[in-house]
């Protein structure tokens, strides 16, 4: 089986990524992870152009990597200087890794006018730039920025740049396809030609500006390249770098290729997807290929029959071999059949034709209507399912609230909440105050909840996102609140849905405590209630 | 220059995607758009499977459509009964359009586990039913599942149903990827053997679940396919369906098909693309290719100063060719370049060694760190501009609020807002009640203005979004509110930061009211503004 490297630059090229920005210790934790799941080099940023990436080469030695070579990028020699002057070269060997990549032009378009240089200078600067960094005794990779623009404008030019490097003792070359403007069959061609040239190892690092960063990865791989160049969830500027997370199933699973330290470790892939997204803050995307959290979904009532009967029907690979899972969705389109597969879950055994059933179903079509999608928040739907075959179990119930919030240039904003609940038929009143208004509601009613269920202190709330439902109307349009907790174990999303955000708010706060109450409060575990039900 | 006809099916497979649901009237409304846009087919849903399609086959043809088919979709008869007594059939016919689309099984594992019929069963079902419909006289669409998967199986006999539909009178012949498993090569060798064994025209239906969609139907096109079902967005089931706004531009700009009425109607793209998004209330993606905002987004510095030279350096297609457009953005990447782009596209001559650019930039760094995130506001962005720049500019002041919103058994949800501004030194106070507490600040800030700018009137949000900043503690987190404006010509977004959602939400309310008045109140228009200035 033939091995293909993995480069990951969602530390650098990643970070170019609208919206993207890292701190020193969230690239350290994001490193230890990618070690983690087995990527061969961990390129982590140019020292030569900002203060924390400088202070993450001076902190990155402490980590213990038992795999992953740390990776210090940046460019070849400027024009005009000695490369014993480069400030540049000069602090990429300060960073002091085992290995260096420098990219270096290979355009002539991007020389003359970006560079603005003559052609015979630019490999210059290229064998230069090399040969220094390869007198140090590191890994040197050369990334031949805009390969394929170069190759389609003058081919001979662009493999001359290439064999400098290689002549100057480059360790491997990359083929970039800088502008993501590339076609599968472009780059097949290329790669294939520049394979018969080099005796070096080829890599390709792509971007995905025509959507086509994996196909290109992939027929690179199958032209003869060895080095995969990509980023985590395809960050990256633009439209993103090639994504791992897609090209590593595809080559493992599909292509038989060998990645990583071993087959298994591929099922640290979708916990890794989205530890990247949680440190980066960027809601990771539902529809990503084989991590996203619809990538297994199952919606149209067909689909999920013929599932039922055999996945293999519509999945092309099993969920568990990326870390992911199946998902069967509650909604108008999939009706009955996918509701009872979530009862049956739960352990209600009940079936299509359950008066029951029918009515609950009937209940989501007009809760789907007022804007409650339970597609993304399953806690609020199981809550249905046990409002409906199991009653008994719930625990309270919001009476009343006020909430005030309020700015004078005399004093600091202030936040305060009143809450009136009824639990067990007693009656329980709280005052709180909190940094916000849904803070102090939370405070508020959790102070009023612990007199009887002390556990609710146990659990907190990790994600809190409001959209506004209709485009049109601005703040007076409905607005759909889901707030995600968790008790460090298991974390569950609820949903409210207002004109008003703090009504929205208050609702989902109310479902999530009833959730944890429900299912996960010691006396009244999840199991004991479903034996107890028979419907 | 050789045609590709363009087969849109957004409002049937599209609406198989989690999260997404589509009103009658919402499909009616994109159908209009796409064929505006100049697709071929509108495949507008299933009229056998749900009330919802019915109707809108009954409403659609009130439509003025000027170019597409409206299509129907459905499946082969059902094993066991007549043409004449499928119900699903029938409600195909009495849907009463041009075109209809029918799938069939052609993999042997299908025919067995999901279907449990004979293979011989199943060639009747194909041919009697294409033969039945081709018998009302419409252009009929044979759609073959599963059919890479069948070709790998049992390669005869996908074939032989592909045979059977043709001898039946299917106008064209679809082969689809329906688990979305396929590899390029695979579906290049496929489509080249079927094309060579049929007469009809051969399409090609991807899915998404490997990120290869988009590069399969562009290599199913070279390998002879003239037809492409896609989705606006890549809408669709799990991972979603080919990507139309991805197809178009590589079909178009770089392979040279003849696609849309004429080249021109691509710069309708970004527009389409995000109208649908709109309607479907589903967040367009910054980074989707060719018309997502960071398409041509350049943060790099090092990029922003190639592309000032010459766009080609960092752009593969002109985003004006697809309705998009090119922005450069402020982040602690980027430094001081763009920064100083932005103020010259406002009218402000400085450069980078201006001791205000220099204290801007440290201030928007420090906002940086605060949470704040100016690539996503660039109203707010630009008001940091005007202030540093043009201070003058300045309208209002809020000096104080105070926001209620109570809930209890006897009454209705109330809330109620009173503010304190200042403009130009004359103090204001209002009180008004609101939908919510957001729309109640939007409101009593609105009715104090108005007493001196009247033309706040003619603005309304359209789009408020909430994000909390730090994933672990929950609501007492800082969160970052997002609020979009419009006066019906302009939109434009501002941001506010704080722990508290009130304070969060009037901070950007403020800004975008302060926008507004300085870029799009008469009395005092942008281009005055900068050219008093000098700095």
């Amino acid at each position: 089986m033939s091995r293909v490297w993995i480069y990951d630059t969602t530390l650098r090229d990643g970070t170019q990524g609208e919206g993207i920005s890292l701190t020193v210790d969230d690239k350290l934790k994001i490193a230890t992870h990618l070690d983690k799941l087995g990527v061969d080099y961990i390129e982590a940023g140019w020292p030569g152009s900002n203060p924390k990436d400088l202070e993450f080469f001076q902190r990155c030695h402490t980590l213990q990597l038992t795999h992953a070579k740390i990776t210090a990028f940046g460019s070849t020699r400027r024009v005009g200087i000695n490369v014993e002057d480069d400030p540049n070269l000069q602090s990429l060997i300060a960073a002091n890794t085992d290995v260096i990549t420098i990219y270096g032009k290979t355009w002539s378009f991007q020389v003359e006018e970006a560079l603005r240089t003559s052609l015979e200078s630019n490999l210059e600067l290229i064998y230069d730039s090399v040969r220094y960094l390869k007198s140090f005794n590191r890994e040197v990779i050369f990334d031949a920025e805009h390969f394929f623009d170069g190759y389609k404008q003058n081919q001979e030019y662009a493999i001359s740049c290439l064999l400098e490097a290689q002549r100057a003792g480059a360790d491997s070359i990359v083929l970039c396809d800088t502008n993501g403007g590339s076609l599968p069959h472009e780059i097949a061609a290329a790669v294939t030609d520049v394979c018969g040239k080099l005796q070096v190892p080829v890599g390709i690092h792509t971007h995905n500006d025509g959507e086509l960063a994996v196909a290109n990865s992939l027929v690179a791989v199958s032209a003869g390249a060895t080095h995969i160049q990509g980023t985590i969830n395809g960050f990256g500027e633009r439209c993103g770098n090639a994504n791992l997370c897609s090209i590593l199933p595809n080559l493992m699973l599909k292509m038989g290729k060998q990645c990583l330290r071993a087959k298994e470790d591929l099922a640290l892939l979708t916990s890794t997807a989205h530890y990247v997204s949680e440190i980066a803050n960027v809601p990771p995307s539902r529809s990503q290929p084989f991590v996203g959290a619809s990538a297994f979904a199952h919606k149209a009532g067909m689909h999920v029959n013929a599932i039922a009967k055999n996945p293999e029907t519509y999945e092309s690979i099993s969920p568990d071999q990326v870390g992911n899972h199946r998902r069967i969705l509650i909604s108008e389109l999939s009706a009955g059949d996918n509701l009872v597969y979530k009862a049956n879950e739960l352990g209600f055994q009940v079936d299509r034709q359950n008066p029951k059933t029918r009515k609950m179903l009937q209940e989501i079509k007009d809760l789907e209507y007022k804007g409650y999608q339970f597609e993304s928040a399953e806690a609020s739907l199981e809550l249905l399912i046990y409002e409906t075959f199991a009653p008994e179990a719930d625990r309270f119930e919001l009476l009343s609230f006020r909430v005030t919030s309020e700015r004078s240039p005399m004093q600091e904003s202030l936040a305060e909440a009143q809450v009136t609940l009824r639990i067990n038929s007693h009656v329980f009143r709280s005052t709180a105050t909190g940094l916000g208004p849904v803070n102090a509601l939370d405070h508020a009613m959790r102070k009023a909840l612990a007199t009887e269920y002390p556990s609710v202190n146990s659990t907190h709330l990790v994600d809190y996102k409001v959209r506004v439902l209709d485009g049109s109307d601005g703040t007076a349009a409905k607005v759909r609140v889901l707030i995600e907790t968790t008790n460090g174990v298991h974390s569950w999303t609820t949903i409210g849905v207002s004109e008003n955000i703090i009504e929205a708010s208050c609702e989902a706060l109310v479902d999530s405590f009833e959730y944890f109450l429900i299912k996960f409060d010691a006396k009244h575990a999840r199991g004991e209630l479903a034996e107890s039900v028979s419907v």
